[in-house]
């Protein structure tokens, strides 16, 4: 068989649409079954599955499972196979051939492979329906981020990965080669984001990979992944944020469970309606910790205990566990973190827990250059080292701030997946570098 | 005055919608002018800039260009001002006061400083207005390559950065210390887009930073940009990949017309029109050049100059100065690169130049893993180095090829800057890493 014209292909999921008609589907063979002479063979695209049944001499074609495969034939009515239609196959092409054994079976409900296996063979283990819904998912809450902020005036940009220096002052950094200089990977774009905000920009967003080069190898870290980042200017106060925020996930949230409804419904989903996320300071969240299971917390701040049983309590009430931590202790902020108005130890800052993980740091920022030099040197900063930062703060910079999400910790917690790997295509940490 | 609400906030460009009516606007000092008592202060924000008449004691302010300023007053209708409207100023604040002088004029029509000097003062240089509408474009741009995308049933994928070995087999990378080991940053996500095709999903597109550790500094090259890259499967050839591309730009040329009118009068570009972009062999366009030009070629391909005059002839008759090159030769093209199916010496590839010079590299490429193996090792590259990228092949890959456009290069065509760092807000070129 010739393959005629792409045009004619049909995507597996819309087959039923073409009852008693001369198609073709293309894709990779899911499975095989042998029955009578028959062999009735699961077809895979992007979109789904199909049944293709084969006859006589065709049913004899060799075929491998994962193969790519063409088939042409009639869509016919089929109460009992999984769309209520199966393809009679009048001509079979194999476009690509796969090895057998493949090394862990991707046709059945759930990949069974452990997870090094899995992502040893990533391009495989990506296959499998469930996890083609989670990059699916993904991908969809990527483009919700980008269209909600589109749509309040926000300007998308895209600021340098490879700097000169780091924002936190030099650890957790991977080290470049820049030519005779040495240069690093950015930690995030925290300074660039400000300085587009004062450029005038005022309110921006980036989509971008971000790099931290830590030591400890947990299910909660990746050492590079995609930072959803928000930068505001001309907000009176972090509330705004958390306010925007909200707003932005209730939007992504729902566009996931209009767009991507099969995929949801197969990985068990149920996406949480936002509506009005709690918000507590530090100190009260460790009150209810200690109160209610006899938590103490380290200063000022949750361990990771700390922000699974705070979730636990939010989500009480089937609730969504999402919570707004506030007013975190200057010493574990960053040196531009505004301090608080009321108690300059304080901040104006904030974390949001979701499904027990923190999913976004965020806060107003210092925007007064005095200010901003005198909280450096306090920390044995030097601005000389940060001028381009600097310059923006000398020529002009309105009250801002802002937030970033994790988009595999994101994706990870709202599909309920126990490891941030799985919602990283091809995960990078302490020891893996391929593929 | 204190800032009472930024509800009450109007932007600049929206001042005309509210005559009579008490406003605040809020902005950086884009002009004074003082005249017989009066302050005429020009209050920029990120939609534009109003003028705002201070009477009285108002008018004593000290203000300096640049600060961020906070003007409450009353919006009157002004014949003689910029918009048909002023604010007659009852309050004024100064949220960040800026230093005097600035080192180059932000107000005037065009900035008239060195490139240097506008790179060195890059958040100023951000600020003007002409700077302002080519990142406000650039970001309408890379949006609409989404949209576009998305709406055709691809999805966003995010791969990474850091790689254990180079696409191409080793130059023109930036080293990486990744730990106890040597790792590199991607010059493209080739392998990786590649790889999601071949694992389910088809149809990708992904918009990220890609690193070339080129040491040439010319006015056409940065060491990072940002690559809108595109991978289809189930293709029938690269005319597919060149279909897809001409009806994607076209796409994102008019939604940059209709949603950026205000930007490109400023800039005083005409967007054009795309119908059908001509497409010719590389063999085709050297004669061309030889014949009308005198111009001769280097082998296989098109030298600076030569890609210039091709699109001096292609634009005459006032078509868009676009066209495809097809028809490389494998010399010249990556080992992945199908051979055409005419002529093993060539390749099913093709370029896209756009305004004198190329924005995007494109093709077909090899699905068949005994025929890529051979390419690699006609090459001298190893495939047992490219594990994680052969096992694709090895379980099934499907006739796939892609494009990527420059987002850099193809902002600064349109635009028509002769320097593609004007159209980067932070770049990185061989002795720039800062700001």
């Amino acid at each position: 068989m010739t393959i005629r014209s792409s045009e004619i292909r049909v995507l597996c999921s819309r087959v039923p649409d073409y009852p008693n008609t001369a198609i073709t589907v293309q894709g990779w063979v899911h499975g095989i079954r042998r029955m009578g002479g028959l062999a009735f063979v699961d077809v895979r695209d992007r979109s789904g599955v199909v049944q293709c049944v084969l006859e006589g001499e065709l049913a004899e074609t060799p075929l491998s499972l994962e193969s790519v495969i063409a088939v042409e034939g009639v869509a016919v009515l089929a109460p009992k196979a999984p769309r209520g239609v199966e393809i009679r196959a009048a001509g079979i092409a194999v476009l690509s051939e796969a090895e057998a054994p493949l090394p862990f079976e991707l046709n059945k409900k759930t990949l069974s492979a452990k997870l090094e296996t899995m992502l040893d063979h990533r391009t495989l283990s990506l296959r499998h329906p469930k996890t083609h819904a989670t990059f699916r998912i993904q991908s969809a809450l990527a483009g919700a981020f980008r269209d909600y902020l589109s749509g309040q005036g926000f300007t998308q940009i895209f600021t340098p990965k490879i700097v000169a220096s780091g924002t936190e002052g030099g650890s957790n950094l991977f080290g470049v080669d820049y030519f005779e200089r040495k240069a690093y990977l950015a930690q995030s774009p925290q300074f660039y984001k400000q300085m587009m905000v004062g450029a005038g920009y005022e309110r921006v967003f980036e989509i971008a990979p971000v790099y931290r080069a830590e030591e400890h190898n947990t299910s909660r870290h990746l050492n590079e992944y995609v930072s959803l980042d928000v930068e505001v200017g001309f907000i009176r106060s972090e509330e705004e944020l958390m306010d925007l925020e909200q707003r932005l996930l209730a939007y992504m949230f729902e566009r996931a469970a209009v767009g991507c409804g099969e995929e949801l419904a197969l990985l068990g989903v149920e996406v949480p309606s936002i509506v009005d996320i709690p918000r507590m300071t530090v100190a009260e969240a460790q009150a209810i910790l200690r109160r209610k299971y006899g938590k103490t917390s380290p200063k000022g701040d949750l361990d990771p205990e700390g922000e699974r049983l705070l979730c636990k309590h939010v989500a009480e009430g089937s609730k969504p566990a999402l919570v707004f931590l506030t007013r975190y202790l200057k010493e574990i902020r960053p040196m531009y973190a505004m301090p608080a108005p009321e108690d300059e130890s304080l901040t104006a800052s904030f974390d949001l827990l979701f499904n027990g993980l923190e999913i976004t740091t965020g806060g107003q920022r210092i925007h007064d250059y005095a200010m901003l030099t005198a909280s450096m040197r306090s920390r044995g900063l030097d601005p000389d080292r940060f001028a381009g930062y600097m310059d923006v703060f000398r020529y002009g910079m309105p009250p801002h701030g802002g937030f970033a999400i994790g988009l595999e910790r994101l994706t990870s917690r709202l599909l309920g997946l126990p490891n941030v790997r799985e919602a990283s295509a091809f995960p990078r940490d302490r020891t893996r570098l391929t593929p």
